[in-house]
């Protein structure tokens, strides 16, 4: 039984894997045995034009939860710390909006070439701005480049590493999957002519990898019809460099975003990841404490979800712990209510860093008053200046609501 | 440019098309030539056990927004007055919940078989309980059968009628797409061999038909291997009755829900077709009335829906125009804030209908007052009212909310 997608989607924020000298941190999900080369890059084609979408917007630029679907690929690509450098083949009509969102998102290690016509002429240029021969060159030529398209969100690092290390074994390697549906062949009538076995056959999806060397040449040998009208890399590396490449089963998160159901599709399973994890932020170490006892107590109601807790007074790089485990979801915890100081500064922690930009960020303040000690104005001001830090944070795309708790009344069950 | 999903989703209803005996009765897109047979079945394969999905429960059940997508399949067929009859060949696990699903929505011209271990064994079940030598035949044996898959529920009567006319014509035919991957073959050792040119190839969707005598006549002769391992129907009537189909260019909505990812996106398409049409529910004829002008407001300011009014009190099978329209979300203007018993009446013509089975339906109550005459006492009442009316609806999955609005100070744009 195959599971369904369950890997984290695109996002941003610390590499995953090991640093890049650690060669093959072999994940446990199946790599093969074999290493990664030291220099890898990546080119993605993002020339076309969406017409299979039905909208006016290249589908790469499409947005999903307000952002461009292109931004999560690469923010997919530039986790993995060991893909140097990203080179995206864009058009020349898009290649201003293709800028513009790199530097909303923050992407770092991307590179621009112009797209060609067809997909392998934009692919051809993406290498060339890889190969060693060219004057301007910032980038350096990799050992492996991998391909990928830009309209595959949710690639992960097992797979790629896993194509890596079969490319440098087998000089090319792809992803493949199950066929959904049987292919025919049509005569020239309209009819079928035959149905081909689905047992013998895969649909080649992406990412795929080839020794730099093998591709490079082989693109350059190419014969314009091939330019023109081929779609698959793997097939120029057998036809012009005889390599083999190695088929490796990927997982049905690899799926390609081509009509518009699969957008919506997309959002989903955002919207789903990002709402997986909880993080309580608490104002004390102590165990005993509100904060930890409500986190317990969200793990036994919500058991579908992952809950974490930090305390944020912690001195250094350790306070945005938070932040490192890229969660969108928190409860602030501020058991003395007139704390507002700290509440601030999580507030602006959360403000500075780049979650907001990617996603909204919800955070709920729960705050702890005895109602029998305090006076009614205490209470109703905790409740304005609450509203107001709301607004304020809006503008920052944090989404901010609050609950006043009646501390006698306290239930540690919630 | 390939337009996106635009038909409705399956719903139930009146039959979209013209009369049964109404013979070829072609839509505008493209159907071909040719004449529609009188008696056409269908058979929906639906024993599998969705291990793809990556869930427990066989895709065919799983539910979309609360609805097994097996009913939205069925609806969609019975939307289609001239498919006499539908077999359903399901496992004898899950034939007591399909006869629930049944029963519970309404469907009408369903009828049960019993799934084979295979899609091929499940269909020739369906046949078999269409052919006339079976001995409780309830079923009549159609000309022409359609074979459908229960997991792609956004099949629409154009695709139907064309599969249909040119199975009458060639003896088969089937919908098909173009590949949104390469097919590639791999060899033993798990490289590739060869890749298939993309524009020589397509993918083989549903639905498909045939007429009976054909497919009946290639599954008795049909091998236990293709039984066994066969997936594709065109290719049996092919094999064994030398029946070429015609191919027939199908539109993206056919795509088959078969991971996590295609539930998410049946869901959204649903529901944003579902969001699409908006009723407004007047209380007079009059074309000058606040209800039209607000009609008149609504289109102006939102543009992509379909805003529609119709009055509440015309005699006979008229009152009920807004339901024949498969709309799910309404404005009821009530001018008289004090004429409940109109709101009522409205309320229960909904609630007694089939809408609510299906999907939630969206009630806003926009009553006017002037504030300037009515007391307070007056208005407080109202609010209570429609408060406890919601409380009430609810329980028939009609979600009513309530605008009071001041009647001295109404703004004729909204």
């Amino acid at each position: 039984m195959e599971p369904g997608p369950r890997s984290r989607p695109a996002e941003p924020g610390p590499c995953v894997s090991a640093s890049p000298s650690a060669g093959a941190a072999l994940p446990a999900s199946g790599a093969e045995p074999g290493s990664r080369p030291a220099a890898v890059a990546a080119v993605l084609p993002a020339g076309g034009c969406g017409e299979r979408m039905g909208v006016r917007t290249p589908k790469q630029f499409c947005r999903v939860l307000g952002r461009p679907l292109i931004s999560y690929t690469l923010q997919a690509l530039e986790r993995v710390c060991w893909i140097k450098d990203i080179v995206v083949a864009v058009t020349r009509e898009n290649m201003e909006e293709m800028r513009n969102i790199i530097q909303r998102y923050g992407h770092k290690r991307v590179s621009l070439a112009e797209a060609g016509a067809t997909r392998h002429r934009s692919i051809f240029n993406g290498l060339k701005a890889l190969a060693e021969d060219q004057p301007d060159g910032k980038l350096t030529k990799p050992e492996v480049v991998i391909i990928h398209d830009a309209v595959r969100p949710f690639v992960d690092e097992d797979i790629l590493l896993r194509v890596v290390i079969a490319a440098n074994e087998h000089g090319a390697a792809g992803a493949i999957r199950p066929l959904v549906s049987t292919v025919i062949s049509p005569s020239a009538d309209g009819c079928l002519d035959h149905s081909l076995d689905r047992a013998q056959h895969r649909a080649s999806e992406m990412p795929q990898a080839f020794l730099f060397d093998v591709i490079y040449d082989a693109y350059q040998q190419c014969s314009d019809y091939d330019l023109e009208f081929g779609t698959e890399c793997l097939q120029l590396a057998l036809k012009y460099c005889h390599t083999k490449a190695k088929l490796l089963e990927g997982s049905p998160d690899l799926w390609k975003v081509t009509y518009k159901q699969d957008l919506y599709a997309a959002e989903s399973m955002i919207k789903e990841k990002i709402s997986q994890e909880i993080c309580v932020v608490v104002n004390t170490k102590d165990e005993e404490s509100v904060g930890y006892l409500l986190k317990e107590a969200l793990r036994n109601e919500l058991n579908c979800i992952n809950i974490t807790s930090t305390p944020l007074d912690l001195p250094g790089r350790d306070t945005q712990n938070f932040l490192m485990a890229q969660c969108y979801s928190f409860i602030h915890v501020n058991v003395v209510s007139s704390d507002s100081h700290e509440t601030q500064r999580f507030l602006s922690i959360i403000e500075e860093s780049s979650l907001p930009l990617l996603y909204p960020v919800v955070v709920v303040l729960v705050c702890f008053l005895d109602f029998t000690l305090v006076p009614l104005t205490q209470k109703m001001e905790s409740l304005v200046w609450i509203r107001d830090l709301a607004k304020e944070v809006k503008k920052s795309n944090v989404l901010l609501s609050g609950l006043l708790i009646n501390h006698s009344q306290l239930a540690l069950t919630v």
